[in-house]
């Protein structure tokens, strides 16, 4: 019996969506496909509606006219073995099961079903994402989980065992402009798991950065090697759940895969070349700096910030993020001279530009920084209210970021200080979201602190050094 | 000759600011002074104006009637000399030089100046705040150096090196409810130093938490005792600057202070009790749980979080930090199963809410825990738009804070997930001002990630851990 592989499942002619209503779940990815423009036929499944979200409903799948490829189960769980019946009948590639209280619980005879479920389907051919997930999210093909999501396709593909976290994630990514390529809630992988996502992803020219959210895996072996594939091509971030005594007890409840030790599993990360991130906004970081970034292959940092305390902190941090703040090359003190800059003898990396003349605006020195041949990548500090008199973007963006400082890798903090939560007006954030528009517009990644930045900085320059050396010794 | 304390020179019946202008950052001083209600004398000293800031300005010291107590000096280096002399004419205390340009620029003469005004200051028994420095913020004296600055006192005792990361860090401290009983930026160090102020604020009743910036060190032996007697009495959280080669390269140009070995500093300040933080938020979300929460000496913690992925995650950054995140007591699971709830055999610790049925708050879980003797602590998550549809504060608060829920430390992850920074309405912006308002009124600390919460905890509960083994050692 034919093995529909993933890249073959996610193009769907037509998908039916079983136990949608106008208000549950099921309706809600009805919407979304309506939403984000899937082209192809969509089906809501349901006993007692005729219509759900303006579109036919349908009574049971064998009242849907022509065939279905591809299904999404939100009926209960008591349910779900009819509903393999009927796909098989309706020629259907592959369930996506939202529909969860599997082996999640803990529970024998949840367990046992789940088991029947997979040999269920295994036996006639159809392939299983879920259960307990949201399932696919690819907004190119117009699939979606949720209304509110983005249809603007991206470079970051996501693999996630939660459904809350990846939602969450998604929001939050899309707040910094990082959009998806594609992205799977994979919850209890029966069928499809972390393996063949990360093998599809690995080898999608859509994809340029993974990042994945994952608890446990099911095969270990074929987990690495995939892996050390894909890293050489690509960065793979992960950020693992259940990495203690209770993560591992509560991982228990919620997806029911099995956690090893945490010292073999970080020893194994770092030989596959996969870079760890411990908590969600980490893993934003990082994703976001290989996302917009050229590569680096070197370490010289240049930090330009904005007063004494804060930019000695954040040369610490770069340093002990592994950056090398190299002092600034005589050839800039010299031109500094020639410019009459009455400090230029002053004037150190990092670059404290609250000692600066007034009319020297720290772009220039982030400027001579950029050419010069010691620095491989440069670190800028803007606060969108300077002077404590909020200024348009483009003043901030002309003041600090001259149009030709790209030469080479550069990186933004955009210090917040927690101003923009406490904006009632919008004004503010009116600012900060121009700023952030323009960085992003300009491929410019950017973090709201010293600290998340040098981490961040500090991880990518790690992988392509390691790149560099596999590259070298092969 | 007599040496004033600091204690003695804090509560002034005349300041004046000397080189004040309209304009310039004297005639800041000035409003300040007005506006935070400062209830002694003002006197603007400038040759040139007739008032500054609506009051009478004097050409020279010797033109003000009546004796001057403290002088803020913003007039060029250059001039420092002859003003010191006037001071001593009008039996001036303290002067504090916010003047700047003398050792940290590294020149020879500014060096050579710095120590003639050491010299003649000493000789005329007259102290000296900074140079280099923004001074003295004393909100309930009606002191401050911007008159933006809250003219609210706190409990929280503050010294900086940096005069510019002090500022930052007052204004973003007040976003969480964070207030000044006291805060020192002392710059250069001349006469008063970080001993000076360390020993002031650890025997000032007004002062609950204690936070540094300091990049060096002038008498070590002494900082360390100071410290010592300091940390058994109040947590004293300390952010370190220039900890790398270029941070001691930056802080050389800075402030012009030594700093040592990283090594050495770390174990001295482990050994003397001090609370060590890599940056301005984690020295923030360690001193609001300070500033906040009652003591807490077990580590034994209760997790409610809001979805799978991410409390699973919080979990282990919890245990990470160096809390135990127990499993739930069989009591607790009993009682769950007594209410009827259908997943009480499933429920664990952490709680993901999202599990439990509709009309279970996972305040009710929350509560049992708070009240349970196995749990010393509680973190639960609000997420300001569950269900993604805006709620009001109050409904939040009391969907997730039941009123009696604080018989034991209780602390917050306020979820942002980047939302405020893309609010242009102010809408959203408004319900997580509400909610912050109301959790800072209830002195429940709070914090937008489970990793900086965690991390906080843990050093909480490590601080008050090694005070009770040093009372038992008594």
């Amino acid at each position: 019996m034919v093995q529909y592989s993933l890249a073959e499942v996610l193009h769907p002619e037509s998908i039916a969506i079983v136990g949608a209503s106008e208000t549950n779940v099921g309706g809600g990815y009805v919407s979304a496909l309506l939403k984000l423009g899937y082209k192809g036929k969509i089906y809501p499944v349901h006993p007692k509606y005729l219509e759900v979200k303006g579109i036919t409903c349908y009574p049971t799948m064998h009242d849907i006219p022509g065939n279905v490829s591809f299904v999404i189960s939100s009926i209960p769980a008591t349910h779900v073995l009819n509903l393999i019946d009927d796909c098989v009948l309706k020629g259907v590639k592959c369930i996506q099961f939202f529909t969860a209280r599997f082996s999640e619980t803990g529970r024998k005879d949840a367990i046992e079903l789940e088991k029947e479920v997979l040999r269920r389907a295994k036996n006639a051919g159809i392939r299983i994402i879920g259960p307990n997930c949201m399932g696919v999210y690819y907004p190119a093909g117009g699939i979606s989980w949720g209304a509110n999501m983005s249809n603007k396709p991206g470079l970051m593909g996501f693999i996630s065992q939660s459904g809350s976290l990846a939602h969450e994630l998604i929001e939050t990514a899309e707040t910094r402009g990082l959009y998806c390529s594609k992205a799977f809630s994979y919850g209890n992988a029966i069928d499809f798991n972390e393996c063949d996502y990360l093998e599809y992803l690995g080898r999608d020219a859509e994809t340029k950065v993974i990042i994945m959210y994952i608890e446990g895996v099911r095969d270990g072996k074929r987990f690495l090697d995939t892996l050390r594939k894909t890293t050489k091509k690509k960065p793979v971030i992960i950020l693992k759940g259940g990495r203690g005594k209770s993560g591992t007890r509560a991982t228990a409840s919620h997806t029911a895969s099995l956690a090893g030790s945490m010292e073999v599993w970080n020893t194994v990360m770092k030989q596959a070349g996969v870079i760890s991130a411990a908590h969600v906004d980490e893993l934003l970081d990082v994703a976001s700096t290989f996302y917009f970034s050229l590569p680096t292959f070197g370490n010289h940092i240049g930090v330009v910030g904005l007063g004494g305390g804060g930019t000695v902190t954040a040369a610490d941090l770069c340093e002990e993020a592994g950056l090398a703040v190299i002092p600034l090359p005589n050839e800039i003190r010299e031109e500094l001279r020639k410019q009459g800059n009455p400090i230029w003898d002053w004037v150190t990396n990092p670059v404290d530009s609250s000692i600066l003349p007034k009319d020297s605006a720290p772009g220039i020195i982030a400027k001579m920084m950029a050419e010069n041949p010691n620095f491989d990548l440069s670190l800028i500090f803007i606060d969108p209210k300077i002077n404590r008199h909020p200024m348009t973007s483009d003043v901030l963006i002309k003041k600090f970021l001259l149009d030709d400082l790209k030469t080479k890798p550069l990186f933004v903090v955009l210090l917040d200080r927690g101003r923009s939560v406490i904006d009632t007006t919008g004004e503010y954030n009116k600012t900060l979201i121009g700023l952030t528009t323009k960085l992003i517009e300009e491929h410019i990644p950017s973090y709201p602190t010293a600290a998340r930045a040098a981490n961040a900085l500090g991880k990518m320059v790690n992988y392509y050094k390691k790149q560099r050396v596999e590259l070298k010794s092969q």
